[in-house]
């Protein structure tokens, strides 16, 4: 009984609503005005009015902070591969993934876009964390067409023009002058990129 | 005087033929033996048979003893776009740096490449480091193609042509069954990727 009591109140305690996107947009602001590597977690946890142990129920450390969505990006594009027609071909498979992806990029994310954008530029740990989380994101796309029987080098040359498109739609999407949605720019980009690729000799 | 000996004692002192190959065999001995993250540069110092501020005039960190080539990689790329014929296409410079590239890779990094690349498969920080890497390559590619007038999203495209092909060629380079040499064996790669290229609709 005094267990359960216990248990109710933690679990009170440890109802915020929208935690995670505080905690997100207090780590930006600190990083904007004092540099990544001057920020500490308690300062985040701080600004956000959270506790440092709500910080690490979000994410393992501050660095983490900006990149938290990454798994679910990947588990996005497999996903979107995985259940294109059999009869679409690698790059058609390419373009669901990215729609899978740009369903999941909401209003306040493109908000945050540029913020991130410019901390991540301002940093060499997280430029190398993004470096890692570009490289995630083409093993995910590669490994879901290798599935589908699609071979190499096709799958891995598939697999980086969708993270080319997808980086380049995002860049359009965040600029506050853009009127399209973010699938139609990444469709747009990946034509692009397959127009090239053939035009390259 | 007294000071242009003491700087030539330890201009003596500092003269250690092969050390950094020395550093490097250590290394990934140890990496291998104990793994990446229990091995200190203390005792790779020691592994080597030299002092520690020997290691610490050729490498930062215990991580960059197996990324220390990248910015001669680099250089070298730059180099081979930069002086391709001015009719070459983007994909013909791109060949250019593999050539110049391939010049560097000696008999001897041809013997530590499998015991480098199961490092870093062996250690999440390795292989974020080589996903900047290889991230680092890309945009030397990408950077010397733009300087030679060539637009985007062509030149990104090209330059990840280009790093797949030498990731490619290098795998099998590492194979001791493989004859070819590094050179041939990336203009074959890039063939193959071009290919693919124009197949992927």
């Amino acid at each position: 009984m005094g267990l359960s009591i216990v248990t109710y109140t933690v679990r009170m305690s440890r109802w915020e609503p929208d935690a995670r996107e505080r905690l997100v947009r207090a780590a930006l602001d600190l990083f904007d005005e004092q540099g990544y590597s001057a920020t500490t977690v308690t300062q985040i946890a701080e600004r956000a009015g959270l506790t440092k142990s709500t910080f690490f129920r979000h994410f393992p450390d501050k660095r983490e902070v900006l990149f938290a969505g990454q798994d679910t990006l990947c588990r996005l594009l497999e996903k979107g591969i995985a259940t294109s027609p059999a009869s679409a071909t690698p790059l058609e498979a390419v373009a669901r993934a990215l729609d899978a992806v740009a369903g999941a990029f909401t209003p306040e994310r493109r908000d945050l876009g540029p913020k991130m954008h410019a901390a991540i530029m301002a940093s060499s740990e997280l430029q190398e964390r993004e470096a890692l989380k570009r490289v995630g994101l083409a093993t995910a796309i590669a490994s879901a067409l290798k599935e589908r029987g699609v071979l190499e080098p096709t799958a891995s040359l598939a697999a980086e023009l969708g993270v080319l498109a997808l980086s380049t739609a995002s860049a359009r999407w965040f600029n506050p002058a853009n009127q399209m949605d973010l699938a139609t720019l990444a469709h747009h980009a990946l034509r692009e990129l397959h127009t090239a690729s053939t035009a390259l000799r």
